[in-house]
């Protein structure tokens, strides 16, 4: 069985797809893949996503190992996202899958 | 936009999902990796899938060029089906998915 997000699923495509649909998912990922950023860099980068549900998107790929979360002890507090070794290589294949349909299913 | 199986998806992603998804597939694709198979070998490789399932599958994945269907002019005709280079990189990636998968969301 494999596991995301508290789901079991029996296949390990069945679990991915449900890793990256939904119309931010692979944005938030790919937005990291080069480097770290605070919630405010990542709001700003990411046109149109509400702060509401980039929070919850973060706080799903936090829980589920994709990217870590660290406080810094300015005043305000910084917070700061970064993928982890497990979110590195999954963004890798994200960013493949990406290149791969802009190659080959690219209709305009 | 991008295309798959005369449908237009706005995103990449809901476009390659929309070609992984279903039970059988990703199985058929993978089963292409280490070289051509004729139908034969894929029915009695693939455990359980009909020859009407496999046959339905084959035909969508030629028409979306992802595999080449060679017809030999024996006595009976044989049919080999061979990933094509689209094919064979939508299938590296594939395994990518599958090793990841294993490799971090696998619970038991």
């Amino acid at each position: 069985m494999f596991l995301f997000h508290a789901t079991k699923y029996e296949c390990p495509f069945d679990c991915f797809i449900n890793m990256i649909k939904g119309k931010w998912r692979t944005t938030i990922i790919l937005s990291l893949l080069n480097g770290p950023k605070r919630f405010s860099q990542l709001h700003r980068l990411i046109g149109g996503i509400s702060p509401k549900v980039l929070s919850d998107n973060l706080q799903i790929l936090e829980e589920n190992h994709i990217l870590n979360r660290t406080v810094y002890p300015t005043i305000p507090p910084t917070v700061e996202y970064r993928l982890t070794e497990q979110g590195t290589e999954f963004a890798n294949i994200i960013e493949d899958i990406n290149s791969w349909a802009h190659h080959y299913t690219k209709i305009d």
